[in-house]
């Protein structure tokens, strides 16, 4: 049967990589056979695995970091805690777009969300000896659980579609009431799923983080791309990003530059700490580092640790970008509305050779197109195609995405991701997908 | 009596940040305490205490940074393993400078090198169960032992002042002997005593390394900074940086931007592993991660988990700064060599007041003058002043440092730099040093 890619291509490099299950593989490692795939073939990929910026970063940012690095900052320390207007841009921000109030002094620059959540581990684990484990309301982001992993924290999860709206208090509470989870993460709209938390949702979560004194992790990497919701990134304007800072004081939201503004390649987000949890004082951290306070640990602490502060021009780079954003100047939403093109045209194309989409449902409602999609494949007898060999055998066609079962999901599937397919890739991609149900359907 | 700054302007801010023994602060403590006084009193300070590069960002840096942005690659994920350009950078700089071979391949980017060790400490504490501490060769980087309790990682130390020469194979053999050390690390030149390790004495340490199979951190954030050996930082030519790497498999250099080339601001280093570290493989690692090879894991779990990578823009800037150097079209070590006679003047005027230098040999001759410089003062009745006590109140008179306690240090006094100190400064310090002098020696 005709493929793509010639099979031993695939096989060896995985070999060569010691990647045996591509259940666990990382993205990097499925990346990387991609492109020795590509240098020896020629054939390029339809790169559905990584989520990269696919749209120009930010103008607003390139002037603002440019002219930070003619000013000098290159030579300077940046303060852990970050450039005054940095931190009071991303206050201001989190006010115009989320409608919450954070002291500026809480927002603190991190190299990414990555290292925002790394340091939200490393303290949150270190703040209660009972209160050691990690609750990852799944689908996820799998880098994530290797932050946990390299830690040697422990992992709870459970895959959240199967436990919406009125399923969600009791299943928490199963599980907080325990009294071993430090904190809870999530991503909302959710990586990879795409399906949206709502209102009520976000209410029990941060009902049942008070009550059981859990900290939450919400990652808001994909802020306002729930693309049903008209109106959403109009700065100080309703509607607003849902978001479980309404519900609980016990938060930490995760503001990353990377997708909706499209600077991914500097690392740059900003961590945002509840002002009452920021203030809240714990005798082991006193005992253990000789302060306090959660937030003043969170930066002096683990940041400085990590890495002494984020590069100083990105910061700059991204105040401006907020700056911009809350004038109302820059319409980033706009910008990225273009994912949810995309991704429409790619379920179609999926949905036309065979393919379903795996998470289709987001309560009544079908989910959002946006930055990501999930799909899978039924075989000859109806059965749904193991991920992880769906995968592989995708990878000969030229098409990559990840298991969902890194992600925590319990179906059989991939994550795709829209933001690096060009127009031009449509065709391509139809045959590619034509030539695999071809080949699978006849079996 | 006369002081520079009120006595209640420092004691009131250091009891608001909950600091009540210098001993035990950290350098961004001091250092907000030093920004409040200059705010309240109008009165600027003598700023011995954070090595923040005072010379310009090197040009070529600045240009490169300039470039890779407007050629768009703030959308773009860096790679985990760094830019190819900067990986072969940093491999051909490695053997241009310190005459040192490591394949490209294994020199990666981190986020200053206090990520690259934070990496280090992770993920050589995870090699073996029964090696679970870290020695450090003091005295050293304060901020180094807090990575380890961040971590919760054992910690054992020697001053190594009192271990020179023919006393540090003993020394060494003793702690190493037990087997509990996962890694060891210094930096070369030695910050803050600005004693540099001889070839016996590195040859001593790789010895030992290899013996009791333990990693050496080298950090080489001062590369060439010893101003007594002419010559040293011209490429592909004796003589070079000394360097463990000559005695042994088990290494690690942290090659830093910050000081060489002025470049703090963006939080860029190479960790350069040795090839045959690099591919060594671990079951441990195998079990924990499904990757056995060191040098995979340190890119593909611990910088991974850590911030997904490094500022992409930076990469390119650093690229630059080292292509330029091996090239010999950027003579960095000219450029630095300001430090050493500004730390020249500076302690000539400590002793011109009633001052020492703590660390003033290395073995027979002078240390070197460099960018950091020891510095204590005996009271009236010749006794070393405690460090702590020293430091609170030189901040009277507007001058601070950093506690040698905090290093590692035996010794009583404090750490200087002479990086931000510029020549309209001298007469000022002097003028400090004589009131100090005047207030102390006359009680």
């Amino acid at each position: 049967m005709e493929t793509v890619i010639p099979k031993n291509v695939i096989d060896e490099y995985l070999e060569k990589i010691e990647v045996t299950d591509l259940n666990k593989a990382s993205i990097r490692q499925v990346l990387a056979c991609e492109m020795n795939a590509e240098k020896v073939t020629g054939q390029k990929f339809i790169h559905f695995e990584m989520g990269v910026p696919g749209l120009e970063p930010s103008a607003v940012g390139i002037a603002a970091q440019k002219a930070a690095l003619d000013a000098g900052v290159a030579s300077k320390y940046p303060n852990i805690e970050g450039t005054d207007e940095l931190r009071s841009e991303a206050s201001r921000f989190v006010k115009a777009f989320i409608n919450t109030d954070i002291s500026q002094g809480h927002c603190h620059p991190t190299c990414g969300a990555m290292q925002g959540t790394f340091a939200a581990f490393m303290l949150c684990s270190q703040l209660d000896p009972k209160k050691d484990t990690i609750l990852y309301i799944d689908p996820g982001f799998p880098v994530q659980k290797m932050q946990a992993a390299v830690l040697g924290l422990k992992m709870e999860s459970f895959d959240v579609a199967d436990f919406r709206a009125g399923k969600l208090e009791a299943k928490l509470e199963g599980i907080l009431s325990k009294g071993n989870i430090c904190c809870m993460i999530y991503s909302n709209p959710n990586n990879p799923s795409w399906m949206c938390l709502t209102e009520d949702e976000l209410q029990t979560i941060g009902r049942m983080a008070s009550k059981y004194d859990t900290v939450v992790i919400e990652d808001l990497a994909y802020l306002t791309m729930d693309f049903r919701r008209e109106g959403l990134g109009t700065p100080f304007k309703e509607p607003y990003q849902v978001t479980v800072s309404k519900y609980t004081d016990n938060y930490i939201m995760m503001l990353s530059g990377s997708k909706i503004f499209s600077y991914a390649g500097e690392r740059i987000a900003v961590a945002c700490i509840s002002d009452k949890l920021y203030e809240r004082r714990f005798e082991t951290l006193q005992k253990r580092y000789g302060i306090s306070r959660f937030g003043a640990c969170y930066a002096y602490n683990m940041l400085y640790a990590l890495s002494s502060g984020v590069a100083h021009s990105a910061q700059c780079a991204m105040a401006a970008m907020l700056k911009a954003a809350s004038d109302g100047a820059y319409d980033f939403r706009g910008e990225i509305s273009e994912y949810a093109r995309r991704t429409k045209l790619i379920k179609e194309s999926l949905l036309r050779n065979g393919f379903h989409i795996t998470y289709d449902k987001d309560l009544e409602q079908n989910v959002s197109d946006g930055f990501f999609f999930t799909f899978g494949y039924k075989d000859a007898d109806g059965n749904d195609m193991e991920g992880g060999q769906l995968l592989h055998e995708l990878l000969y066609y030229g098409i990559s995405g990840i298991v969902l079962s890194s992600t925590g999901s319990n179906r059989q599937g991939l994550r795709g991701t829209s933001s690096n397919i060009t127009d031009d890739q449509f065709p391509v991609l139809e045959e590619r997908l034509r030539l695999f149900n071809q080949a699978h359907a006849n079996r």
